[in-house]
């Protein structure tokens, strides 16, 4: 039994890129259906009644493109949708967050850890109601860094700036931490500045790879996985289509063919046929 | 003859706080209805189709509010949406970017003259634009500096941070230039830092209180000017008001009286009363 449906990933951006790469990474032969809302972006400084309604218009686009399973590749967007598309969506959804915990816990067993990520993603205890589920009584320290994700964008991700951004926020974490949840799709581009901020001997989990093992464990569970396939790949996003093949390719490491423009929000507006 | 209807005044964020500020002292009897699009902020990395459309449901949100005169407080919504608006909003409508380039002809008549926004503003040629108008043959720089805004927006307008990304934009201008436009909302917040890097012998133009002088000019001209008046304010954002009325004070100086959420879009989301 196999089904060759895609699998749709979405993101506030360009940072899912890096959830789409470990999937692709993990099955090779999946068709992968991308949509980055690139009009509505960023996420991670908005409210939660905000970032679910335009979670939701994502989901319906992507299930429009007949999606067999969603991964919503953003830790804003997991944090403050997930019980949402959970329950209406009327499709198999996974998010960043369960198998980023999952996979500190296990690498990093015991000992001081911290999460890092948007004030959004932050904000509402997600990362902290996960992990008493996963390790009851864990503690874990949350710090929003909300310049990682302008740095990485800009593709400043060494340098000066970078370290000084990298010290602004992890300085309370320095000699304190065993192990740190980048919790935020932007962030692995600035891994090495955080790395050598906080020493070597600190384990920086970068969730993507979790999410891709979690991704095909799903699949192979359901009966939804392809049988042996092309892996294609379709790239959507709500604005700027050019500026996201040019930071996009820096967060996948390859090009990305033609992403296609889409309008995924109903219209009111005078100007012409968008 | 008086005209008692408000002024409206919109922009992406916080930045047209600035403008506000500016207007309110110029017109202190005037009614100020202002409206940030805390929603879908910033303006500055999307393209001229979208910053249309946002800002086409911005004005007509401020429209039904039996606004007399249109304000765009923002130089991205200026560059891309001031015709459209000029055609078919059916008000009268000021935009942020021939204030600032009259004022900027004024104070520095000859000599190299840069402009400094978002990629967004910088893009159209909007400056070059107007300027040609106004001074024909006049040369001009733009440069984008993209990390400005979420720096003043995060209050680091001050610091290592702030210093070295004034750096890192500013170099080329340094010893090269007699005044520079700032051609954001954002940037007044970075003016003493801007200053320090370029030295005190460079004019920087910050075209809010232009603006002003432009609106008092035309409520004149079209006996649109309120009578003696209380100077009320109204404050409206479509996400966020919190985060808004703690950010919008640094931009303000003062604080701001209960800003009031709206949905200015039209909605496709079964996520609750929203």
């Amino acid at each position: 039994m196999s089904d060759s449906r895609p699998i749709g990933i979405f993101d506030s951006g360009v940072g899912g890129l890096t959830v789409l790469d470990a999937i692709r990474r993990e099955l090779p032969g999946e068709d992968l259906v991308y949509l980055g809302d690139t009009a509505r972006v960023p996420y991670g400084t908005r409210s939660a009644r905000v970032v679910a309604r335009y979670s939701w218009n994502n989901a319906c686009f992507l299930r429009d493109q007949n999606i067999k399973l969603l991964v919503v590749a953003c830790n804003t967007a997991t944090a403050m949708a997930l019980p949402l598309l959970h329950e209406r969506l009327g499709l198999p959804v996974l998010g960043v967050i369960e198998p980023g915990v999952r996979m500190a816990v296990e690498l990093i067993p015991e000992g001081p850890l911290a999460v890092i990520g948007t004030r959004g993603a932050m904000g509402g205890g997600a990362y902290n109601r996960v992990l008493e589920q996963v390790q009851p009584g864990r503690a874990l320290t949350s710090i929003p860094c909300p310049l990682f994700v302008p740095l990485a964008e800009e593709g400043l991700t060494s340098g000066i700036l970078a370290a000084e951004a990298v010290r602004l926020y992890l300085e309370p974490l320095r000699g304190h931490v065993r192990g740190v949840i980048l919790g935020c799709t932007h962030y692995p581009l600035l891994k090495a500045e955080i790395s050598s901020f906080l020493g070597p001997e600190v384990v920086l989990v970068d969730s993507s790879t979790a999410v891709a093992g979690e991704t095909a464990r799903l699949l192979a569970r359901s009966g939804l996985a392809a049988g042996p396939g092309k892996g294609g790949e379709r790239y959507f996003v709500t604005d700027a289509p050019g500026a996201f093949q040019v930071v996009g390719q820096r967060f996948l490491g390859r090009a990305i063919a033609g992403p296609e423009l889409v309008d995924i929000q109903p219209l009111n507006y005078p100007g012409g046929e968008s």
